[in-house]
Protein backbone atom coordinates (compact mmCIF):
# COMPACT_ATOMS: atom_id res chain seq x y z
CA UNK A 1 0.00 0.00 0.00
CA UNK A 2 2.05 3.43 -1.37
CA UNK A 3 1.94 6.01 1.23
CA UNK A 4 -0.23 8.69 -0.06
CA UNK A 5 2.18 11.67 1.64
CA UNK A 6 6.40 10.83 1.86
CA UNK A 7 7.28 11.98 5.65
CA UNK A 8 9.32 14.79 5.59
CA UNK A 9 11.05 13.87 9.01
CA UNK A 10 11.22 10.01 10.65
CA UNK A 11 11.33 10.52 14.49
CA UNK A 12 12.49 7.27 16.33
CA UNK A 13 11.93 5.22 19.75
CA UNK A 14 15.67 4.61 20.69
CA UNK A 15 15.42 1.90 23.45
CA UNK A 16 14.03 -1.18 21.84
CA UNK A 17 13.58 -0.01 18.82
CA UNK A 18 17.34 1.65 17.62
CA UNK A 19 19.42 -0.04 20.68
CA UNK A 20 19.60 -3.45 22.01
CA UNK A 21 19.27 -2.70 25.55
CA UNK A 22 18.49 -6.06 27.24
CA UNK A 23 22.20 -7.20 26.03
CA UNK A 24 23.80 -4.36 26.24
CA UNK A 25 22.83 -3.80 29.95
CA UNK A 26 23.38 -7.17 31.02
CA UNK A 27 27.29 -7.26 29.48
CA UNK A 28 27.76 -4.28 31.11
CA UNK A 29 26.80 -6.02 34.40
CA UNK A 30 28.57 -9.14 33.62
CA UNK A 31 31.92 -6.66 33.09
CA UNK A 32 31.03 -5.10 36.62
CA UNK A 33 30.75 -8.84 38.11
CA UNK A 34 33.80 -9.95 37.13
CA UNK A 35 35.73 -7.03 38.16
CA UNK A 36 33.85 -7.02 41.87
CA UNK A 37 33.86 -10.18 42.05
CA UNK A 38 30.27 -10.91 41.91
CA UNK A 39 29.35 -14.57 40.73
CA UNK A 40 25.85 -15.99 40.80
CA UNK A 41 24.00 -13.15 39.28
CA UNK A 42 21.55 -13.76 36.25
CA UNK A 43 22.56 -10.32 34.45
CA UNK A 44 19.54 -10.57 31.47
CA UNK A 45 17.42 -10.72 34.58
CA UNK A 46 18.84 -7.96 36.38
CA UNK A 47 18.23 -6.25 33.13
CA UNK A 48 14.57 -7.33 33.45
CA UNK A 49 13.97 -6.03 36.51
CA UNK A 50 15.58 -2.48 35.82
CA UNK A 51 14.15 -1.75 32.91
CA UNK A 52 11.08 -3.26 34.42
CA UNK A 53 10.66 0.09 36.83
CA UNK A 54 11.35 2.11 33.81
CA UNK A 55 7.46 2.98 33.36
CA UNK A 56 6.34 2.92 36.91
CA UNK A 57 9.32 5.46 37.63
CA UNK A 58 8.58 7.56 34.96
CA UNK A 59 4.93 7.69 35.38
CA UNK A 60 5.87 9.55 39.10
CA UNK A 61 6.70 11.89 36.63
CA UNK A 62 3.90 12.18 33.96
CA UNK A 63 1.37 11.93 37.09
CA UNK A 64 2.64 15.31 38.42
CA UNK A 65 4.25 13.66 41.91
CA UNK A 66 7.72 15.49 40.93
CA UNK A 67 9.56 17.52 38.35
CA UNK A 68 10.78 16.40 35.22
CA UNK A 69 13.97 14.78 35.56
CA UNK A 70 16.64 13.22 32.97
CA UNK A 71 16.49 9.15 33.02
CA UNK A 72 19.66 8.66 34.70
CA UNK A 73 17.96 9.97 38.03
CA UNK A 74 15.42 7.49 36.97
CA UNK A 75 17.71 4.96 36.39
CA UNK A 76 20.14 5.49 39.15
CA UNK A 77 17.36 5.11 41.87
CA UNK A 78 15.71 1.89 40.33
CA UNK A 79 19.26 0.62 40.47
CA UNK A 80 19.52 0.50 44.13
CA UNK A 81 16.08 -1.18 44.30
CA UNK A 82 16.89 -3.86 42.05
CA UNK A 83 20.39 -4.15 43.55
CA UNK A 84 18.74 -4.67 46.90
CA UNK A 85 16.62 -7.37 44.88
CA UNK A 86 19.51 -9.23 43.85
CA UNK A 87 21.16 -9.11 46.88
CA UNK A 88 23.96 -6.36 45.91
CA UNK A 89 23.25 -4.30 48.20
CA UNK A 90 27.28 -3.77 48.72
CA UNK A 91 28.00 -2.52 45.33
CA UNK A 92 29.46 1.18 46.71
CA UNK A 93 27.87 4.29 45.33
CA UNK A 94 30.43 4.87 42.55
CA UNK A 95 29.93 1.73 40.67
CA UNK A 96 26.20 2.53 40.99
CA UNK A 97 27.28 5.89 39.41
CA UNK A 98 28.87 3.90 36.69
CA UNK A 99 26.68 1.14 35.68
CA UNK A 100 23.51 3.93 35.83
CA UNK A 101 25.80 4.88 32.56
CA UNK A 102 25.78 1.94 30.94
CA UNK A 103 22.44 3.10 29.74
CA UNK A 104 24.50 5.58 27.58
CA UNK A 105 26.40 2.66 25.82
CA UNK A 106 23.83 0.59 24.41
CA UNK A 107 24.81 -1.84 21.02
CA UNK A 108 22.48 -0.74 17.92
CA UNK A 109 20.42 -3.40 16.09
CA UNK A 110 22.45 -4.53 13.21
CA UNK A 111 20.39 -2.84 10.02
CA UNK A 112 19.89 0.22 12.83
CA UNK A 113 22.96 2.03 11.65
CA UNK A 114 22.87 1.35 7.75
CA UNK A 115 19.20 2.00 7.82
CA UNK A 116 19.54 5.42 9.64
CA UNK A 117 22.46 5.91 7.11
CA UNK A 118 19.81 5.56 3.99
CA UNK A 119 17.02 7.26 5.56
CA UNK A 120 18.97 10.53 6.33
CA UNK A 121 19.47 10.29 2.56
CA UNK A 122 15.32 11.55 2.44
CA UNK A 123 14.34 12.62 5.59
CA UNK A 124 15.42 13.99 8.54
CA UNK A 125 15.73 11.72 11.32
CA UNK A 126 15.50 12.49 15.22
CA UNK A 127 15.47 10.22 17.75
CA UNK A 128 11.70 10.81 19.82
CA UNK A 129 12.68 9.02 22.84
CA UNK A 130 12.35 9.11 27.01
CA UNK A 131 15.96 9.47 26.82
CA UNK A 132 17.98 12.84 27.52
CA UNK A 133 19.99 14.84 25.42
CA UNK A 134 23.52 13.73 26.70
CA UNK A 135 22.42 10.35 27.02
CA UNK A 136 21.24 10.24 23.02
CA UNK A 137 24.47 12.10 22.04
CA UNK A 138 26.80 9.51 24.03
CA UNK A 139 24.62 6.78 22.44
CA UNK A 140 24.72 7.88 18.99
CA UNK A 141 28.48 9.14 19.30
CA UNK A 142 29.53 5.67 20.34
CA UNK A 143 27.04 3.26 17.60
CA UNK A 144 27.80 6.22 15.17
CA UNK A 145 23.81 6.54 15.03
CA UNK A 146 23.48 9.97 11.97
CA UNK A 147 20.79 11.61 13.82
CA UNK A 148 19.97 14.80 12.15
CA UNK A 149 18.68 16.19 15.73
CA UNK A 150 18.07 14.71 19.20
CA UNK A 151 14.70 15.48 20.08
CA UNK A 152 12.46 13.86 22.29
CA UNK A 153 11.34 14.05 26.40
CA UNK A 154 14.35 16.77 27.30
CA UNK A 155 12.66 19.43 25.11
CA UNK A 156 9.26 18.57 26.07
CA UNK A 157 10.32 18.25 29.70
CA UNK A 158 7.92 15.40 29.77
CA UNK A 159 7.87 11.37 28.87
CA UNK A 160 6.04 9.47 26.19
CA UNK A 161 3.04 8.92 25.73
CA UNK A 162 2.57 12.15 26.89
CA UNK A 163 1.36 14.12 23.75
CA UNK A 164 3.79 16.92 24.42
CA UNK A 165 6.73 14.73 23.19
CA UNK A 166 5.59 14.00 20.13
CA UNK A 167 4.35 17.60 19.23
CA UNK A 168 7.19 19.31 20.40
CA UNK A 169 9.30 17.17 18.65
CA UNK A 170 6.97 17.76 15.64
CA UNK A 171 7.16 21.75 16.29
CA UNK A 172 10.95 22.23 17.09
CA UNK A 173 11.32 20.90 13.40
CA UNK A 174 8.84 23.33 11.80
CA UNK A 175 6.47 20.73 10.57
CA UNK A 176 2.71 19.87 11.14
CA UNK A 177 2.17 16.21 12.41
CA UNK A 178 0.77 14.39 9.43
CA UNK A 179 4.58 15.18 7.67
CA UNK A 180 6.45 13.55 10.06
CA UNK A 181 6.31 9.57 10.66
CA UNK A 182 6.90 7.98 14.07
CA UNK A 183 8.95 4.82 13.84
CA UNK A 184 8.92 2.21 16.94
CA UNK A 185 8.75 -1.35 17.66
CA UNK A 186 5.86 -0.59 20.42
CA UNK A 187 2.20 -0.72 19.72
CA UNK A 188 1.83 1.58 22.62
CA UNK A 189 3.96 4.56 21.73
CA UNK A 190 2.51 4.41 17.65
CA UNK A 191 -0.69 4.61 19.25
CA UNK A 192 0.18 7.38 21.15
CA UNK A 193 1.97 9.06 17.85
CA UNK A 194 -0.69 8.54 15.54
CA UNK A 195 -3.95 10.34 18.27
CA UNK A 196 -0.73 13.30 18.09
CA UNK A 197 -1.57 13.08 13.99
CA UNK A 198 1.30 11.62 13.51
CA UNK A 199 2.34 8.55 10.68
CA UNK A 200 3.56 5.14 11.94
CA UNK A 201 5.94 2.73 11.13
CA UNK A 202 5.74 -0.31 12.78
CA UNK A 203 9.25 -2.60 13.14
CA UNK A 204 8.96 -5.19 15.49
CA UNK A 205 12.20 -6.20 17.53
CA UNK A 206 11.21 -9.72 18.66
CA UNK A 207 13.79 -10.58 21.01
CA UNK A 208 13.66 -6.96 22.75
CA UNK A 209 12.59 -9.17 25.55
CA UNK A 210 14.98 -11.81 25.24
CA UNK A 211 13.53 -15.16 23.57
CA UNK A 212 10.70 -15.56 24.88
CA UNK A 213 9.23 -12.33 24.25
CA UNK A 214 5.62 -12.11 24.52
CA UNK A 215 4.59 -8.34 23.62
CA UNK A 216 4.72 -5.94 20.21
CA UNK A 217 5.60 -8.81 17.98
CA UNK A 218 3.12 -7.51 15.40
CA UNK A 219 1.01 -4.25 15.08
CA UNK A 220 -1.82 -4.10 16.81
CA UNK A 221 -3.76 -1.73 14.52
CA UNK A 222 -3.50 -0.44 10.59
CA UNK A 223 -0.32 1.69 11.17
CA UNK A 224 0.89 3.78 8.08
CA UNK A 225 3.96 0.87 7.54
CA UNK A 226 5.32 -2.03 8.90
CA UNK A 227 8.74 -3.22 8.21
CA UNK A 228 10.80 -6.15 9.28
CA UNK A 229 13.78 -4.06 10.34
CA UNK A 230 14.99 -0.40 9.01
CA UNK A 231 16.82 -1.58 5.71
CA UNK A 232 13.20 -2.67 4.74
CA UNK A 233 11.82 0.80 6.01
CA UNK A 234 14.25 2.50 3.93
CA UNK A 235 13.17 0.30 0.68
CA UNK A 236 9.37 1.56 1.46
CA UNK A 237 10.09 4.59 2.09
CA UNK A 238 12.58 4.73 -1.50
CA UNK A 239 15.43 5.62 0.58
CA UNK B 1 50.28 28.06 24.48
CA UNK B 2 48.69 24.32 25.03
CA UNK B 3 45.42 23.77 26.82
CA UNK B 4 45.35 22.31 30.43
CA UNK B 5 41.82 20.72 29.21
CA UNK B 6 41.03 19.34 25.85
CA UNK B 7 36.61 20.01 25.89
CA UNK B 8 34.82 17.54 25.75
CA UNK B 9 32.46 19.15 23.54
CA UNK B 10 32.30 22.75 21.23
CA UNK B 11 29.77 24.57 21.08
CA UNK B 12 29.29 27.25 17.58
CA UNK B 13 28.10 30.23 16.68
CA UNK B 14 26.53 29.83 13.39
CA UNK B 15 25.18 33.29 11.95
CA UNK B 16 29.36 34.67 10.54
CA UNK B 17 30.75 31.89 12.09
CA UNK B 18 29.76 28.32 10.72
CA UNK B 19 27.90 30.18 7.27
CA UNK B 20 28.43 33.44 5.45
CA UNK B 21 24.38 35.09 5.81
CA UNK B 22 25.27 38.35 3.89
CA UNK B 23 26.52 36.70 0.15
CA UNK B 24 23.84 33.88 0.74
CA UNK B 25 20.87 36.28 1.55
CA UNK B 26 22.40 39.31 -1.22
CA UNK B 27 22.23 35.64 -3.36
CA UNK B 28 18.33 34.97 -2.62
CA UNK B 29 17.37 38.86 -3.15
CA UNK B 30 19.10 39.06 -6.24
CA UNK B 31 17.00 35.71 -7.62
CA UNK B 32 14.14 36.94 -6.26
CA UNK B 33 14.78 40.23 -7.96
CA UNK B 34 15.19 38.60 -11.14
CA UNK B 35 12.31 36.59 -11.35
CA UNK B 36 10.07 39.62 -9.75
CA UNK B 37 11.08 41.69 -11.97
CA UNK B 38 12.90 43.89 -9.64
CA UNK B 39 15.91 46.22 -10.67
CA UNK B 40 18.38 48.68 -8.93
CA UNK B 41 18.50 47.21 -5.60
CA UNK B 42 21.85 46.69 -4.01
CA UNK B 43 20.90 43.21 -2.47
CA UNK B 44 23.93 43.58 0.01
CA UNK B 45 23.01 46.59 1.51
CA UNK B 46 19.84 44.75 2.03
CA UNK B 47 21.07 41.44 3.56
CA UNK B 48 23.11 44.21 5.73
CA UNK B 49 19.89 46.19 6.30
CA UNK B 50 17.74 42.83 7.46
CA UNK B 51 20.56 42.02 9.13
CA UNK B 52 21.07 44.99 11.38
CA UNK B 53 17.13 44.37 12.92
CA UNK B 54 18.63 41.36 14.00
CA UNK B 55 20.12 42.70 17.73
CA UNK B 56 16.79 45.23 18.59
CA UNK B 57 14.47 42.29 17.89
CA UNK B 58 15.75 40.02 19.77
CA UNK B 59 16.46 42.65 22.58
CA UNK B 60 11.94 42.66 22.55
CA UNK B 61 12.55 38.82 23.80
CA UNK B 62 15.38 39.52 26.27
CA UNK B 63 13.88 42.73 27.55
CA UNK B 64 10.82 40.47 28.14
CA UNK B 65 8.44 43.00 26.59
CA UNK B 66 7.34 39.69 24.24
CA UNK B 67 7.55 36.15 24.86
CA UNK B 68 10.36 33.65 23.23
CA UNK B 69 9.84 33.69 19.19
CA UNK B 70 11.65 32.04 16.65
CA UNK B 71 14.20 33.64 14.15
CA UNK B 72 11.55 32.82 11.99
CA UNK B 73 8.95 35.13 13.17
CA UNK B 74 11.62 37.80 14.02
CA UNK B 75 13.24 37.86 10.15
CA UNK B 76 9.41 37.81 9.25
CA UNK B 77 8.51 41.10 11.07
CA UNK B 78 12.34 42.97 9.46
CA UNK B 79 11.72 42.01 6.25
CA UNK B 80 8.31 44.35 5.62
CA UNK B 81 10.52 47.35 7.79
CA UNK B 82 13.34 46.67 5.42
CA UNK B 83 11.61 46.18 2.18
CA UNK B 84 9.89 49.34 2.97
CA UNK B 85 12.69 51.28 3.52
CA UNK B 86 13.99 49.80 0.47
CA UNK B 87 10.41 51.15 -1.72
CA UNK B 88 9.89 47.46 -2.04
CA UNK B 89 6.11 47.33 -0.57
CA UNK B 90 4.57 45.64 -3.47
CA UNK B 91 6.37 42.62 -2.56
CA UNK B 92 3.46 39.96 -1.87
CA UNK B 93 3.20 38.34 1.07
CA UNK B 94 4.09 34.98 0.25
CA UNK B 95 7.16 35.76 -1.60
CA UNK B 96 7.84 37.66 1.98
CA UNK B 97 7.40 34.35 3.68
CA UNK B 98 9.67 32.20 1.43
CA UNK B 99 12.17 35.23 1.04
CA UNK B 100 12.24 34.34 5.12
CA UNK B 101 13.71 30.98 4.49
CA UNK B 102 16.55 32.29 2.99
CA UNK B 103 17.79 31.98 6.10
CA UNK B 104 17.64 28.51 6.79
CA UNK B 105 19.65 28.22 3.34
CA UNK B 106 22.75 30.06 4.01
CA UNK B 107 26.40 28.87 2.33
CA UNK B 108 29.19 27.67 4.85
CA UNK B 109 32.22 29.10 4.90
CA UNK B 110 35.20 26.90 2.93
CA UNK B 111 36.40 25.70 5.59
CA UNK B 112 33.25 24.76 7.58
CA UNK B 113 32.63 21.33 6.36
CA UNK B 114 35.67 20.05 6.34
CA UNK B 115 36.74 21.47 9.79
CA UNK B 116 33.53 20.03 11.64
CA UNK B 117 34.17 16.76 10.63
CA UNK B 118 37.71 16.87 11.54
CA UNK B 119 36.57 18.09 15.34
CA UNK B 120 33.68 15.98 15.13
CA UNK B 121 36.13 12.77 15.58
CA UNK B 122 37.22 13.92 18.75
CA UNK B 123 34.53 15.94 20.31
CA UNK B 124 31.09 16.32 20.41
CA UNK B 125 30.11 18.99 18.23
CA UNK B 126 26.64 21.49 18.37
CA UNK B 127 25.55 24.55 17.50
CA UNK B 128 24.80 27.00 19.94
CA UNK B 129 22.77 29.47 17.77
CA UNK B 130 20.52 32.26 17.76
CA UNK B 131 18.55 30.39 15.30
CA UNK B 132 16.16 27.86 16.16
CA UNK B 133 16.48 24.09 15.90
CA UNK B 134 14.01 23.73 12.30
CA UNK B 135 16.28 26.78 10.76
CA UNK B 136 19.47 24.87 12.38
CA UNK B 137 18.32 21.21 10.95
CA UNK B 138 17.29 22.95 7.44
CA UNK B 139 20.88 24.75 7.54
CA UNK B 140 22.99 21.19 8.37
CA UNK B 141 20.93 18.90 6.02
CA UNK B 142 21.69 21.74 2.56
CA UNK B 143 25.13 22.61 3.71
CA UNK B 144 26.17 19.26 5.68
CA UNK B 145 26.99 20.44 8.68
CA UNK B 146 27.52 17.26 10.79
CA UNK B 147 25.92 18.10 14.24
CA UNK B 148 26.09 15.59 17.02
CA UNK B 149 23.20 17.94 18.45
CA UNK B 150 20.83 20.89 17.84
CA UNK B 151 21.27 22.92 20.76
CA UNK B 152 21.09 27.30 21.63
CA UNK B 153 18.33 29.29 21.69
CA UNK B 154 15.32 26.99 21.31
CA UNK B 155 15.63 25.09 24.20
CA UNK B 156 16.75 27.43 26.34
CA UNK B 157 13.32 29.58 25.36
CA UNK B 158 16.20 32.63 25.57
CA UNK B 159 18.70 34.60 23.21
CA UNK B 160 22.16 35.13 23.30
CA UNK B 161 24.14 36.37 25.33
CA UNK B 162 21.73 35.72 28.06
CA UNK B 163 23.55 33.18 29.99
CA UNK B 164 20.69 30.98 29.89
CA UNK B 165 21.53 29.90 26.26
CA UNK B 166 25.02 28.80 26.72
CA UNK B 167 24.55 27.49 30.45
CA UNK B 168 21.30 25.37 28.88
CA UNK B 169 23.33 23.60 25.88
CA UNK B 170 26.12 22.88 28.54
CA UNK B 171 24.03 21.40 30.84
CA UNK B 172 21.89 19.50 27.91
CA UNK B 173 25.20 17.92 27.35
CA UNK B 174 25.87 16.34 31.48
CA UNK B 175 29.21 18.47 31.25
CA UNK B 176 30.23 21.25 33.26
CA UNK B 177 31.07 24.66 31.42
CA UNK B 178 34.72 23.84 31.70
CA UNK B 179 34.47 21.38 29.62
CA UNK B 180 32.69 22.87 27.12
CA UNK B 181 34.72 25.01 24.72
CA UNK B 182 32.40 28.27 22.76
CA UNK B 183 33.33 28.92 19.16
CA UNK B 184 32.36 32.26 17.85
CA UNK B 185 33.30 35.22 15.29
CA UNK B 186 32.04 37.56 17.80
CA UNK B 187 33.70 39.02 20.95
CA UNK B 188 30.63 39.57 22.38
CA UNK B 189 29.64 36.13 22.13
CA UNK B 190 32.88 34.86 23.20
CA UNK B 191 32.69 37.40 26.35
CA UNK B 192 29.23 36.02 27.57
CA UNK B 193 30.55 32.25 27.40
CA UNK B 194 33.33 33.43 29.39
CA UNK B 195 31.45 34.97 32.10
CA UNK B 196 29.76 31.62 32.43
CA UNK B 197 32.50 29.38 32.30
CA UNK B 198 32.81 27.73 29.07
CA UNK B 199 36.17 27.93 27.47
CA UNK B 200 36.11 30.17 24.25
CA UNK B 201 37.83 30.50 20.83
CA UNK B 202 38.30 33.23 18.52
CA UNK B 203 37.43 32.46 14.70
CA UNK B 204 38.04 35.53 12.90
CA UNK B 205 35.57 36.07 9.74
CA UNK B 206 37.15 38.64 8.40
CA UNK B 207 35.00 39.43 5.72
CA UNK B 208 31.07 38.54 7.12
CA UNK B 209 30.26 42.04 6.85
CA UNK B 210 32.14 42.96 3.57
CA UNK B 211 34.84 44.06 2.77
CA UNK B 212 35.10 46.91 4.81
CA UNK B 213 34.47 45.26 7.60
CA UNK B 214 35.63 46.95 10.81
CA UNK B 215 34.20 45.07 13.93
CA UNK B 216 35.51 41.29 15.34
CA UNK B 217 38.69 41.70 13.30
CA UNK B 218 40.94 40.36 16.27
CA UNK B 219 40.33 38.90 19.76
CA UNK B 220 39.47 41.83 22.13
CA UNK B 221 40.71 39.60 24.94
CA UNK B 222 42.79 36.56 25.64
CA UNK B 223 40.62 33.84 24.62
CA UNK B 224 41.57 30.14 25.35
CA UNK B 225 41.93 29.80 21.30
CA UNK B 226 42.73 31.94 18.28
CA UNK B 227 42.33 30.58 15.33
CA UNK B 228 42.27 31.01 11.84
CA UNK B 229 39.50 29.00 10.28
CA UNK B 230 38.20 25.59 11.46
CA UNK B 231 40.79 23.52 9.97
CA UNK B 232 43.76 25.15 11.60
CA UNK B 233 41.13 25.30 15.29
CA UNK B 234 41.14 21.17 14.40
CA UNK B 235 44.78 21.38 14.28
CA UNK B 236 45.26 23.15 17.79
CA UNK B 237 42.81 20.62 19.16
CA UNK B 238 44.73 17.20 18.48
CA UNK B 239 41.60 16.59 15.92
Amino acid sequence: MPLTHLPKALLFDVFGTCVDWRSSIAGEGEAIGRRLGITGVDWEAFADAWRAQYQPRMETVRGGARPWVTLDVLHREALDTVLAAFGLEEMPPSERDEFTLAWHRLDPWPDTVAGLTRLKTCSVIAPNSNGHIALQVNLAKRAGLPWDAILGAEIARAYKPQPAVYLRSVEALGLAPAAVMMVAAHNGDLAAAAACGLQTAFVPRPTEHGPGQTSDLAPARDFDLVASDFLDLARQLDA
